[in-house]
Parts: structure tokens; sequence; C-alpha cells
């Protein structure tokens, strides 16, 4: 039920912001850990560093911290920390002085939230999302060399978050305020930004804002080497007869260039197996925008995107544990705009007059699954 | 418009069928020549043997005969011949007892066909399909060592055809009189039999027989070594703005066990990319059957097979060129009974009693996929 | 210690060859099936169809009979068959008569030699090795759909055998009238035949004859699908501080033009995984002839062959378990003419007349490797 | 010519260093600049930005600066400047003043010192190498979604340098002066460094210094996407009869855990083709120390160094382009406690006595290749 629409811009404040280094981990809350673990150990083949009866705590192949995602058994299915990795412990009475300047709610743990972290924050930004940054953390070993433990479709390293926001504008003023970059963005022309790309580790992203109700998490990336061990995971995953699983893809993203896959765990939570984007890290990297009525910008090969993907996502929880409340995006949504009931997609320059043309003019291949208004 | 129906099955020959060695090259007659080696050539890489102002001749890269694809300028888009190498001269007479106690319309050329092969028999089979059968053949350099001529999506070799015909036993008991063998098939618990493969040299198939209204060319499919080569080419068919070109996939097979893609050419006629199916040599190969309502048989991550993909194919000709009359099938159709506007398909043995259950049971993302029904 | 030199060649019989199939298995004896079983099962991931105290029956991913390798406990590490598979039980009985026309030992068991598999024949041929022929072979599941239980590396396939044996030429003429035909070989200018490649599948090979002291074993070879499978054990064997296994790559083969790896199993038997090659099913598939002196007619990047390669074979039994005894090569070996004292191998067809040229010709990062007797 | 040693160690200024970005590019001076142009640019597919009769500037598939490598026509094949981007031209100050205040020989071009870079400072540092500092560039198109311009072995970025020096230790410390991290090194029980891998950017490194005779440039690396884009470079390279190009590899590197190959260019220059290290950024992000006497240190599969990648390296020039003296090492080098007359490596951490020990104890296909003085 989405709640009051909030202010039409955040303030910066004149704290400055910590200096984040990396996304580092997501703490998810599951309905059935039995469940989750399964999905995330013995399918995705996700290390455990430690766990007990409430909670599991996961790391990636090549990961040296103590675990980059969280399952903690809970009653309700959401995200309870996006946490960040800062560049020292200093950072932290930074963050508190930034978060506390713009009003929001804070809270620091000297012995850390979760198990394996120390001293740390969490906040509610406000945009809604719950928060954690942290530098003291416990050393587990890096399996990178350990190829007696690795499967065919192993998960390397974390890359990104995902987060659904009303306002993407709004939202990446603020990200930026917090030291972020934008390396990518979709847009239209009348200035309408349905999504936008932001880094703080020189890849492409360690987080995005995709326009739509929210505060709410589209999704949690994880990175392999190469392409095959994505397509590894979906040979599994049929093998196990899981493919329900496979929500998207696999496929070749416009945005960022990588190679991606979109799973969904037990709860619906909606997990990412990405590869090979490219270095963002010069200060003048160009940012890359695309047109939203271009096809081949969520999926480089025109490949439809299937419409749960746009307007399904997990609900983010205050620090309390309470689900935060969703506001309603104003702007036309990218879907409504790309597979709409009248409108769909060009895949060359020269097709941006499809909008108005009529359906045969697309491939009929390619027609009903642009189609959107008449098909659900 | 289809025609009659023809009798319900074709007789075995006393005559035995000709030792056919694997399929070997497809003959295509395109509408817009230089449209049409634009895509062979310069976007799949073939390469040109030989070529004049009405044909190109072209071969994958580990071929060492003549052509392995003739596109031949005309007046519509069709299929003039599905030709097979045979193992030897004499041969060639065996095709012609054969299909001459069958009643078949045959004729042979010593000279050949087209250019690069000699001696040669065409024929129009029971089934309405233009067939050759040859052996003499002249050679050309096999390039697989040539590295410096290997583009990212290299075709390695013709992998199979794949045709369409109303009734599938019928077919497939006339296959197996010309000694092909049946390697994998779908059917349902009512004995409807909808596709077949069926092969020759040992691997899955040759060619396939898909249930449909026929004779008509389903595609025509080439092998690359590695599933990376099978992704460059969307790739680059993405950088190209051509990616209408990719109709379906990429994905792994059900049936077969292969990695895939299929696109569409400029005339529509539909090419298969295809690598990895498994060795089927021995006599005792053991066939799969499939369940038609499993929805992993055709894509093995359970993702949507699009209407044009059962519903679209190419003519065929008669030894005159002129189109064949299309015979509508009869019997149900995969598409019906998989994505129809009351069934769809399950990914789990146990839910088998889906067929019978409420939409609420597919996860979303893969709902409105399935159902077709209301969806056009 | 090598024995009497044999005739000069073997007279063709007048009875017709059994019908081969493929290569199906071969018989190890190993001297510590524990350590054997380790390194064929836990680390090379080949699937356990049955075992037990005595002997491991092995498959790979892609195989529906019984096995394609037999681990037997023994006192002494050696083959006990080379195990080929004929088209259907009538071929047993020409096997019989063709190798007891030849004079050799014939022995036929209709519950089968091994566990799995029934009516077979076993022999010891003209060249001194232990075959076997067999059709009736129970049927096991076929595991290609089973990602599950697939591994990095995993083995899918059994490829060829190769044999050594002192005089290749002969080993040919006798192998072409066992059905086989050549499809490489490596000689020289002055007519020594060094190997040559012998298939009746459709690959590149079955079998090859290696020229050197023999009859001895020179590997056994498994496929793979791609080439990131063979990284993938290489990577496997230095975690787990095994690489003293890798004898020889990986690398690019000339002849084949297959990616290759060889390892040492725990008794020095010799083990390729391999991936790639060609198809050779046609009558008339053109033979590849290298000369020895190419230096990438072994390694197609040019990288030296290890001496142990060269030297090192396995022992083969007679029907009893007795090691047969090793003739001497008395022809030149391909070692002694591409990397002995003198001599070393051109790169580029102009450089034939480096044999007579200085050290200097060759960049220092390769003389050193193809020098062997003086080197630093 | 060895010259005189240098003093121990190098003071750290009281200026602060410049902000170092990345590697951003080599100047090479080649003898033969259409050959090299041919070999990166031909075989190597490198993309030309910009070139005339004197130089070639090349870069790498996703990058979006002007060049990553400059070929420069000249009379002695050497490198003229190891060149990085700094993080904003603020940090052009900072280079002048660090390296004024340590001694050394400072140049400023605020026209740059090659096309399409404005503003840059040359210095040559104390350990004798030439370096370069600049921000101002010219962008150039990022061609990573540009697939129908990639090849089957497609660099995608300049990934770091290599730099010979005789003190590793003394030039650690210089380098972490200047702002650099070591993530991993090689080192024996005695204290000895025989090579530190250094970074800015977050992989294992923008240089390492390599214990030899110097200053010299030991490579220069390129990142594939995948592993078999390196197994393709070394394919065409088969193919164009240029295999002698390849000096070690393809491997796996220990250090780094990258998939690597080390190739030479016509003038002897070598060039690293790598892929897959692994994230760096964390300030405590753990070093890996390896002992020299582990022999997957530099290949992970055991594999053996060929003894020119030790010894050979490229002279490099100082400002007025005069190539600098070569100062000899004074320690032990890797190669002779590695490959020496008496020692050799062990591959598990039982085997350290093996130094003592007999030859037998290594496997014979591995003893000659360690076993450099009396091998064979």
């Amino acid at each position: 039920m989405p709640g009051p629409t909030p202010p039409a811009s955040i303030p910066t404040p004149i704290a400055p912001p910590p200096d984040i280094l990396r996304c580092a981990y997501m703490e998810l809350v599951v309905t059935d850990l039995a469940a989750s673990r399964n999905f995330y150990v013995d399918v995705l083949g996700l290390v455990v560093t430690e766990e007990d009866d409430e909670a599991v705590y996961l790391r990636s192949i090549e990961e040296f911290i103590h675990h980059n995602l969280v399952l903690r058994q809970g009653p309700v299915a959401a995200v309870a920390a996006f946490s960040y990795r800062v560049r020292g412990p200093q950072e932290l009475d930074r963050a508190v002085a930034f978060y506390t300047e713009l009003g929001c709610e804070v809270r620091r743990a000297p012995g850390g939230f979760t198990r394996g972290i120390g001293d740390s924050v969490r906040v509610v930004d406000p945009l809604g999302f719950p928060y954690e940054f942290f530098y003291d953390v416990e050393h587990v070993e890096r399996l990178a060399w350990r190829y007696d433990l690795h499967t065919p479709g192993a998960l390397v390293r974390l890359d990104h978050f995902n987060q659904v926001t009303p306002d993407v504008p709004r939202a990446v003023r603020f990200m930026e305020d917090l030291g972020f970059r934008v390396t990518e963005d979709i847009q239209d022309a009348e200035g309408t930004t349905y999504a936008a790309w932001l880094r703080r580790k020189p890849t492409v992203h360690d987080t995005a804002m995709t326009g739509g109700d929210g505060p709410r998490m589209h999704h949690v990336a994880f990175a392999t080497h190469e392409k095959h061990n994505i397509i590894a995971i979906c040979d599994k995953l049929g093998a196990l007869r899981l493919s329900d699983r496979i929500e998207r893809g696999p496929g070749r993203h416009g945005v960022s260039n990588a190679f991606y896959l979109y799973l969904r765990d037990p709860d619906g939570h909606r997990v990412e197996i990405y590869t090979q984007d490219y270095w963002t890290g010069d200060p003048d990297n160009p940012v890359v925008t695309w047109d939203v009525h271009d096809n081949q910008r969520r999926d480089w090969w025109g490949n439809p995107v299937v419409p749960s993907w746009y307007t399904e996502a997990s609900p983010v929880l205050d620090l309390d544990g309470v689900p935060q409340p969703v506001v309603a995006r104003t702007e036309t949504s990218e879907m409504a705009v790309t597979i709409g009931a009248d409108g769909f997609s060009y895949t060359r320059p020269e097709d941006a007059s499809r909008a108005q043309a009529d359906d045969d003019v697309l491939p009929s291949w390619k027609q009903g699954e642009y189609k959107l208004g008449h098909q659900l």
C-alpha cells in the first residue's frame, strides 16, 4: 500500500559522506531457512562460513571477508540490510554524522549486527532503505585457488545490489551525495529517467536505482568468471527440475554489457548471476545513456523482459524489522512505455517512428513478446 | 492452403534404400541474393567456395566437400533440396530404384544439379519433400586449422535439417524404411507423436520430423565448437542492430541436450546454431521419449517457445521449382497442448495434475509465457 | 627386454573382419586400487557403475553402456584389454574366424570377461595387443542431462586408445585389414612413418599407432565438451597438489586439431583428455600427412614434447595376464629426429633448412626446449 | 653492462605522491614499425586509434582513452615510458614535486609527449625506469558493444606492466612510497624476495617487480574476457606459422590465479595475455606470499618456466632516448634456486626436503624440466 510522497529532493549534508569501498553483503530474511540454504548452498554453491539455527553466513569463492550474504529466518521475506564496506574504521563516525544530519534513524553496534563483523552502523536512508556500513571484519580463507571446491557454476564475487525507488533522479542525486557515480542510465526524450547504475568500486555498479514502487529490493547479484558458468547454473536447475527458478535470461545486457541470468529464490528474492562488465574507475568515465525505446538496452539480443521482472521486488525492513511502506512511482513506468498496449520498442535507430506504426512492422517472432497490453 | 490428406502409410519398398552417410547441404531459394549473402557470409561467417550472379556456394569451417549451403536467387523463398551424401557412387542406382518403386518423381543428373557436385539423383519423396543424393563431389580445403580465418561465432559443420510434416508417425516409418533411426521423440499419454529426431550419422539427428502443416522446412542447423561461439553470434547481431534475426534462444534443448539458437534469415528461413549433442551410433542407442507436457523438453531451462517457432516454416519446391501444396496437420498440435488456452506445461513429475490446476500454480514469471490463449 | 623382430607383414585373412563400432573400454591393471579409484573417480570425476574389492567399473557422463574403464587390482601395472564394441552379436563369430585364421590366441566367454558385458571374444592380435570384442552389454543411465552430477572437468565420452608398436606401416596395414581407416599420419621425406591415426567411428581415431618399442599402451583418452573443462582439470590437480600428474599440455594438437592434456595415473598409465576434433566419416575423408620436422604437428603452438611422452608407456598383457615381451623399434624414433642432439624442428615451410642451421636461428625461448643435448 | 650498485634504500619524500589511477599505456620503441604493427594489429587485434609514419597508437576493445600502447619507430628496441593515469590534473604538480625531491630528472609537456594526451610529466625514477603521469586525454569510442569488430582473441584492457630490477625489496619500498600496495610476492625461507606484485587499481597488479638485472621491462599485459580467447590467440599464431612467438604458456599462474600466455613481439618485447585475477581493493586485502620452492607459484600446473623468461627483458630509455645502464642482481636468482644444477622445486608441502633428495623423487616427466644442468 503506497505511503505519502516524499519531498522532491534530499538536501546535501554538510557532513562528508563515509568513504565507501564496495557493496559487501546483503542480509536477507527468509521464511524457510532450510529451503533457502538448499538453494544458495546446494544449488548455487555459495560457501558456508558459519551457521546456526537462525542464520546462515555465506560467501563467494574469491571472498576473504566473513560473508557476502546472510540468510536469516524470519516471518516475512525481506531485506534487512544492504551492507557496504568502508575504507577504514574512521568512516563509521562519518556515516553517523552524515545520516544524522539528514534526520535518518542511525544505530551503531560496536560488536556488529551479524556474526563475523565488528563495529557497524545501520541506518534507514532518506529513500527508505536499510543500509549498513562496517570496516572491521573477520578474515576467512579466500578459496580462489581451491579448484577442488569449485562447481561448474562457481560464484566468485558479490557484484552489486539493485534497488527499486519511485523517483530515480531524486535517488541518484542522493547517491551522488553519498559519493557514488553514475555509469549508465535509461532515459527518454522527455527527460524521464527510468533507471540508473551507480558505482563506488570501478565496475558498472555497486547498486542500481530502478524506477518503480519502493523502497524495495530488486535483486542482489553475484559474479562468475565466464559465461559458461552461468549456463551451467541453468543446466543444473533443469536437472533438478527447478527451472521455474529461472525468471529471465540468460542473456547479454545492453546496459553494462554483462552476460546475465535472473533467478528467484524460494521466497521470491531475485538473484542475478552476472559476468564481464567493464572498468569504470576513471573520473571521466563516459556515462552511457540508453533510450528507453531501444529494445536492446535490457537485453542486447532483443529478447523480451518478462513482466514480473518489472513489477515484483522484495520488501525492505526498517531497523526494527518492520517492512517499510512502499511509495508508488508516479512517473511512467519502463514497462508501460516499452511493452504497453500501444507502444513497443525499436531495434534500429531509424525505427524510432515505429511507436506509431502498425504491429506488422516487427517480425512475428518479436511481436507477441512486446505486445503486453492484451497478454496478461 | 492445405491439400488433400495423404494415405495413412507409405509401403516399404522391396528395393533396398541407398546407404546414406550424412546430411550434406541444403539448397535454399532466396529472393534477394545480396541480402542473403550478407547474412550467411558477413554475419554468420560461412565461407564462400564459389559464387556467381545466381547462386552462392557456402561451406562451414571444417567441411571438405564443395558446399553445405547453396543460396540461389529465385522468385519465392523456399527449399529446393535437402541433400544427403551417400556412401558410394553405387548408392545412386539404389536411390533411383527405391523411389521409383514408391512412384515418386525421380531425376538423375550425371553432371550434378549444382556446381561442385557430380552424378546426383533428385526426388520428391512420398512426404512431399525434395531430396538429393550424391557421392561424387569436389574437395576443397578443410579450414579447421586456419584459425586466422575463424570468427568468434565460427560455424564448423552442417549438423541437421528439420522438416514439418502433418503426420509424424507416418513420416517416421518412411524414414526408417530409408534407413534412419529414431533417437528421441515427443509424445503424449494418448499416443500422439508430436516430433521425432532421426539420424544416419551418429549424432542425435540428420533430420527431424516436426508435426505441423507440411511439407515445409522448419530449419537447417550448423554446429559450433563451444557455447560461447553461439553467444558471440547473438552479440554480433546485437552490435549490427540485427537482433530481430534472433527468434528463439539461446538455450539448452531438453531433446538432444544441445545448446541452441534459432535465427531467421532475410527471407525468414530459419537457421539453428547448435552445439554438443551426444553419440548415438550404437544400434541399441536408447531412444529418449519426452512427454509433450514436460516444459523442459524444448528448452531445458523452461523458457517459453515463441509461437512463430511452432507455426512458421519455409515452403519446399518440387523438381520443377513449384512450391509444394501444404497439407494441414489433423492431430493436436504441440503448441495447442502445451501453451493453449487451457493447458500449460509441468516442470516436475508431481505436477502432472497441473493441467487441471489454476494459473496461480505456476510462478508469475512463468505464467504469462505459457498462457498463450489470450496473449496474441 | 626386446624380443625377436616380427615378420615384416601380416597376411590379410580371407575371413572378413568383425564390424567394429567404436572403442568401448579399456581394462587397466593397477597396483593400488584405492589410489587409482581416487584418481579416476574423486579427481577426474568418472562415474562408478559398480565395484568390488578387486575391480571398479567406471563410465563417462554420456555413456549408456556399463563401463568405459575397468580398474582391476593386480601385481603389475598393465593393460589387460583394449575393448571394442561391434555392430551386432554375429560379429563375434567373425572375430573368432578372423583371428583364428591369423593364428592368434582366441578365447570366447559367453558370460563375458568383465561384469556388465555378455558374450565376448578376447584375442592377442598379431601386433601383440590384447583385444576384446563384444556386443551384448548392460545398459545404464546416460547422465548427459544430470547436470547436478557434472563437475567442472566432466569427462563425457571415451574417445580413443593409443598403442606403441615398433613398425607403424605394418601395424597400419593390419588395422586396415581389420576395417580401420587412416585419418592422419606423421612421416618424413625418406618415407619413414612415425605414427598413424585410425578410426572406425567418424572421429579422428579410435586408436593410433605410435612408433616405439612395443607392444605397449601409450594412452587412453576421454573427451570433454569444451576446452575450459580441460583447464578445470589442471586447476583442480593444482589445488590438490597433484600437478605432478600433468605430463604434457594442455595444448592444441596439430594432428587431429583437438585440444589436449596428458596425465599420468598413480601407476603411470597415461590418460589423455581431449576435445574437438572433426568429422571423418566420409569414405573419401582427406588424409592429413604431417612432416615429422613440422614442430606444430604434435603441438600446434610449437610447445615442446617432454621426452617421457615419447619413451614411457604401459605394458600389455596376454590372455593369461602375463606381460607381453617388448620389441624394439629399429627405425629412427620421432624423438631422435625432432629433439635429438643435432636436430630440431622448423615452424615455417621456408625453414626446412634449419636442421643444418645454427642454433641462433630459433628464438632463445624455443632453442632450449628443442636442443636437449647441450641445453644450458 | 652492469653499472654501479645503487644506494640500499630510497628516501621517502616529504612531498605526497601523485594519486595514481591505473597503468594506462606503454610507449614501445620498435625497430620495424610495419612488422610491429602487423603483430599488434593484424595478429593480436588491437585497434588503431591513429597512426603516422613514425608511430602507431593502439587501444584495447574496452578502452575509452586514446591509447594503451604506442609503437614508435626507433633505432633500438626499448621502452620509452611506463605511463600511468592520475586521478586529476592537480596530480601532475604532485608528481613533479615528488620526483624533484628525490633528485630525479623531471620533464613536463603541457601539450603531451604523445598524440591524444595533454599535460604530462615524465621522469626517470630512482630505480632507473622512465615513467609518465597524465590526466588530460582524448576520449575515443569504447568498443565494448562493437561485437562486429571483436576477434576470437579480443584484448579488452591493458592490465599491467612488469619491471625487472636488481633489488626487489628496495623497489617495493619505493613503490609503496608512491602509493602502491603489495598483493603477492615470492620469497624464500632466508628472507630473499624474488618478485612482488603491486597495485593501484583493485586487481592483483598495475606493475610487478621481478628480481634480475635492471632496470629492464619484463612484459606488458593485456586482458581478455575468457580463457578461450587466449587459446584462440595461440591457435591463430599456429595457423600463421608464428608459433615461435609463443614463449611460455598458456597456463594458470599460481601468483594472481590468472590464466596467462607470454608472447614475444618482432623485437622480442614480451607481451602477456592475461585473464581472471581477483579483487584486491580492500585496504586489508590479504597478501599472498609464495615460497620460491613451490613449483606451482609461477605455473599452477607445475609446468616449467622456460629460461629465457627469466633472463631476457627489454632495455628502458632515459628521457633523451638513451638506453639505461643495467645493474646486475646480486642476490640469488629465482631461476638459479628453482631450476639450477642442483635444486628443483617441490610440489607438495611434505616435499620441502626434496631439495636435498635424489632426482628420482620427481616423476620422470617433471625431472627433465626442472633439472636443467644434466638433462638427458
